[in-house]
């Protein structure tokens, strides 16, 4: 199968938006956008053999994680996804069924939030797949919500269990989209991010950029049941996973607001300098970064 | 080098724009957008050993090439680039300065039209190097000239000449962004794509989309001195090297009128069927498809 037909065969999965007067197959596409309305935009990617496991992973589940590894930043700014554009560098000889496949794990993850795949790049190369996706969000009324908010003696929340993700949840986590608009309607969110590289190393992120520093109270992280199974295979504790395991995408955020039906997980302190301390069984000790890191 | 302190030497690079709102740092970037403008997007790719040599080309040429390949979109739909996000799956091990050279070769590109990298994703893998960049695009005062707009008796235009961008000009060409404005505020320009997979290939595209067919006069098409220069080496006429060579990155386009300073290479025939004819020295045969092409 040629590029050029592959598009052809993208084309033909295509839906007509409103918005979109122009879709994929021209140099550019072409969108109308609101008047009013802020523009976000981010770029995310999965790699073979980094992000997934061509023996265990299908081509939909990879479409499905690069999309909503993009989705979920939409989640962390409290926007709607608008659009998205994909480019695959795809190994040679994979052929027609396996390009079909990312596309259509892809387009399955956006059509949950009625996101247009609005354009891309294909190429095909000696080499592992890398698939990225670039996501353009909406503002829709709310803010966006920063990294950069968060103030001394705000609480600390996050949006659901931690850990273990590597048992299959990094593939299948539902972007927290609805969640966060959600929260941002009903109370004050100061800051946040979703947690991709692991909670102890994206809460120092939000901490850098806030200025601030944080305590977290161990005992108060919701553990997931993944990250106790992986405990009683590779015996590192559960609170350990919960801790360091990356790719959970659930959110991290700050609110001065007592907020029900989310876990506080601590407090945050005043800056300048982002020290963070983690409290277990009384004792405090500073959290050190134990998350996953890309090194050039 | 970790991500993380390579992201922050980024930020460092960067400077303020009106528009960004939040530039790189945060899940997303946010924009303001200007009411009334169409917003445009694209993506496109190098891949090492397919759009570049390694042992020929440097991470500064390479960051140059991604950039200019997007910005040469904007020039073909005639808007001006706004923003872009750069995408990278980096060899493990290349290092810091490999990085960074890309990124500043991408600005370098970037720059020059004033458009700033508003984010990115940064990943390390065994296997080749895989650098993307979404572009986003405003119409700024002129409405996107589109593929398909062609009508039968249009003149075919090219704005320069063709063929051996495999020398050299596929990494340093100058994306034709001022020449795009300045023509379609000057003139109708019914259809304009960039000629990146070959003349011989993209004139297909244009007609497909516009339901039309060319005929092409052989003798009018201008050819680039690397294309006489390439002919000596490897006996493929120049005027074959001007129909099939990819990556020159000059505009393809029509208009009822007729316009001075780019090169009339023929005229837009009716269509349903995009029938392409060529004439060489008095004989009419139909041009072949004989440019580069992704197989899957």
């Amino acid at each position: 199968m040629s590029e050029f037909s592959f598009i052809r065969w993208i084309q033909s999965q295509q839906r007509s938006s409103a918005s979109v007067l122009t879709p994929a197959g021209d140099d550019m596409a072409v969108l109308r956008w609101p008047a009013d309305e802020l523009l976000l935009a981010a770029v995310d990617q999965v790699i073979e053999n980094v992000h997934y496991d061509p023996a265990i992973h299908t081509p939909f589940q990879v479409g499905q994680k690069v999309m909503n590894r993009n989705l979920s930043d939409c989640a962390a700014m409290a926007c709607l996804p608008a659009a998205a554009l994909a480019c695959v560098a795809l190994p040679k000889s994979r052929g027609q069924e396996y390009a079909q496949q990312l596309y259509l794990g892809m387009k399955s993850a956006a059509d949950a939030f009625a996101c247009p795949i609005i354009g891309g790049d294909t190429g095909s190369h000696q080499g592992p797949l890398v698939l990225s996706v670039s996501i353009l969000g909406r503002s829709a009324g709310i803010t966006p919500v920063l990294r950069s908010g968060a103030n001394a003696g705000d609480y600390l929340y996050v949006t659901g269990p931690l850990g273990g993700s590597i048992l299959g949840r990094h593939i299948t986590f539902t972007p927290r989209i609805a969640l966060a608009r959600d929260l941002a309607t009903r109370f004050r969110l100061t800051s946040m991010i979703d947690l991709s590289d692991g909670l102890s190393r994206d809460l120092p992120h939000l901490c850098e950029e806030s200025h601030v520093g944080a305590s977290v109270d161990a005992a108060a992280i919701p553990i997931h049941a993944d990250a106790v199974a992986l405990s009683q295979r590779d015996h590192v504790s559960p609170l350990e996973h919960a801790l360091h395991d990356g790719e959970d995408h659930e959110l991290l955020f700050t609110s001065p607001d007592l907020i029900p039906d989310v876990t506080c997980i601590g407090r945050i302190l005043p800056g300048p300098a982002p020290t963070i301390t983690i409290t277990r069984d009384g004792t405090r000790s500073t959290l050190r970064p134990g998350g996953w890191e890309h090194q050039l």
